[in-house]
């Protein structure tokens, strides 16, 4: 985006796709047992092969499968019983032709053996001589010494964040270390004379509890940063610009929710253009809700000014935050969203060249659009999900197929 | 459940519905600020009105929609400027008739107004007069005192985990702290001579590190319980027994991952019987991978016995356990999975009346399914999500459509 400065509304899609800043976290070094959900600065490869050894994948006895061909109920073939593997040591003994060894289920497949027989297909005759009623081919009941892992190989990407069984094959590779890239620390700045701290218990006449701080701090989390509250600050340009300052020393991202009104969003957008190059990326963006949002890099620290209501803040913030939030912590496969399909109750007007989030509440297949004052927090926490109109569509009617996007 | 013992193999269906043990956590209260994904105990209501005062919900002038009746932009109506009401304050000043007040977006309606007019459909004449140029309605501009929540509404249901949007409408009611259901405690043992922890640095023949344990204490993390890590245990009863003993203790569910033998699931289900009533619900469960599936109930508290391979315990986790830890924990409104249609590259067998979970890699819209030897973790963590195949089925053919749920 190096000299792109626009003073326009972008289209969403524009804005995702050009609104790229070059700010990348750190890579720090965690251990295993905390880096669910870490990303990988490199792919992490495994020094062993896996499982290390040939094991055995039955409870049964291991042979040479030569020995078997040709055996069947009606003719078995008959082997000497020399020995017996137990579980996490060694063979200890070799199968030599026309012998078999007893082998529980992950043991050591003994020297010279080259299949496993199910117990199932066998029948001890003496203490000292199975029958075995049903041919083996080589390899069979036998995973390889590398057969899971092999030495070198990855076994976790870079940009995807570490999955429960991921964790488990680097347990299982003895990784106890993982390079990870830094958690993006978010400032998150609220603004308005009106606005006061959540733990303000009662309001004088004018006032409002900041909504918007929590719920960024909680979507920042969950997409795996680090929220930094930088708390309340007034409709002032110095104040927000000493504020954003601050914030910009120690921040990855910076997210400010502007007050409602007018005002107050003039004096984000000037705090910001007496920051730091290249400035503001743009000015606004095509979609309800959310227009008066502002797009911006500082000393190379994604700025974005969220529109004033929270309903608003949060649904720009979910849109174009948290890929740049992605972005700026090296996630490069991102995560699926949850998304159900439904019948549109009701049609939804919508205006071509804007995107429309459209929340919704999902009853048996129908997710029906809860429309109100798009200041009303509430129509949010109503919502199971939402559903978006995509920029060519200039409505859809009722009863249309769509996709909505769950909150858990 | 109770009464109910099954010492017989169940579909997955039947066990999701019929085991449903009684155990439940206490309840804690909690501050807000760390109560993302915590699940309410109660209802969540506001002991106040939401915004808490009549707000403008635009820059604009508060007036007497009367006095706009007939405006338009050949015959505009002219009011007094009386007055203009600051951010965060009480509005100081009424709007008796053929006055105006200045009023930015989020300000407290003065007395008297019972709409604002948008700045766009105004001019100003002198200082003291402007000119409307649209009427408005009895409202219009105006969110009520009470229009986001009224007195005593619900804020946040019980059952559902907090998310980011519901932490935003608690802080703004001034909500400090929540009264939630506490973490499951889940026990994580792992059994097996073989499996050593994943710390060891270097592998005796026939040892595996315990790869399962990581990786199951990660998806309880993820669910929202608390894990507990009891170690690994050896092939022997007692020893199972007693570590049982002490899980049952402190831990709300146990988890228990069999060595891979058929031996070692033989001591599982000698140490569960060995404890309390009503004992052992099902002995198998008709799923592939998972087959040697235990579910039982001691002392009030449900134990899970996992099949021996990774794979196998966490898809069977995945499947029967993330459930009951969720019912024991209180949600009620389970999280929907991230799922993505898609079609599959080659056919599936199933055997009818066998659940069958697939692992697939997932490339543009084309699910591959991906076969191996169920112990190998790395089909796992190649995977981008699995396919079920219902118990109904005998196989899918290649090319139909399926949902695949993504590991996110």
């Amino acid at each position: 985006m190096v000299g792109k400065e626009f003073f326009t509304t972008l289209s969403v899609s524009e804005a995702l796709a050009g609104f790229l800043p070059r700010r990348r976290t750190g890579i720090e070094t965690v251990s295993r047992e905390v880096a669910l959900g870490r990303v990988p600065a490199t792919p992490v490869v495994s020094d062993a092969e896996l499982p290390g050894f040939a094991r055995s994948t039955v409870d049964g006895y291991a042979v040479r499968a030569a020995d078997t061909y040709g055996a069947s109920d009606g003719l078995p073939a008959y082997l000497d019983l020399v020995g017996a593997v137990r579980m996490g040591v060694a063979a200890g003994v070799a199968v030599r032709p026309a012998t078999a060894v007893q082998i529980p289920t992950g043991a050591v497949i003994p020297t010279d053996a080259d299949a496993v027989v199910m117990v199932e297909y066998t029948q001890a005759t003496t203490p000292d001589v199975i029958e075995v009623t049903r041919a083996v081919a080589v390899g069979e009941g036998i995973v390889r010494a590398d057969e899971d892992v092999a030495v070198g190989a990855q076994i976790a990407p870079a940009g995807r964040p570490l999955r429960a069984q991921d964790l488990g094959l680097l347990a299982a590779a003895g990784v106890i270390d993982v390079e990870v890239c830094a958690r993006p620390r978010v400032a998150i700045i609220s603004t308005g004379d009106e606005v006061v701290s959540p733990s303000t218990r009662w309001l004088s006449p004018g006032q409002v509890r900041d909504a918007t701080a929590s719920a960024l701090a909680a979507l920042v989390s969950e997409a795996g940063g680090e929220p930094s509250m930088r708390g309340i600050v007034p409709d002032d340009v110095e104040a927000l610009t000493k504020t954003l300052e601050s914030a910009l020393q120690d921040c990855d991202l910076v997210v400010v929710s502007a007050g409602s009104s007018v005002g107050a969003r003039d004096e984000t957008t000037a705090a910001v253009e007496s920051l730091g190059e290249p400035g503001i990326y743009c000015h606004g963006l095509a979609v309800k809700p959310g227009k008066p949002t502002l797009l911006a890099e500082c000393s190379d620290v994604p700025v974005i000014g969220l529109p004033g209501n929270p309903l608003s803040a949060l649904v720009v913030f979910r849109l174009v935050g948290l890929p740049v939030l992605r972005l700026v912590g090296g996630i490069t496969v991102p995560p699926t969203e949850p998304t159900t399909p439904a019948t549109l109750s009701r049609a939804v007007p919508s205006a071509a060249g804007r995107l429309d989030v459209v929340q919704v509440q999902l009853r048996d297949g129908v997710a029906t659009p809860l429309f109100g004052f798009s200041a009303l927090l509430s129509l949010l926490t109503t919502a199971d999900g939402y559903v978006v109109i995509p920029e060519a569509a200039t409505g859809v009617d009722a009863g249309t197929a769509v996709t909505v996007t769950m909150y858990r």
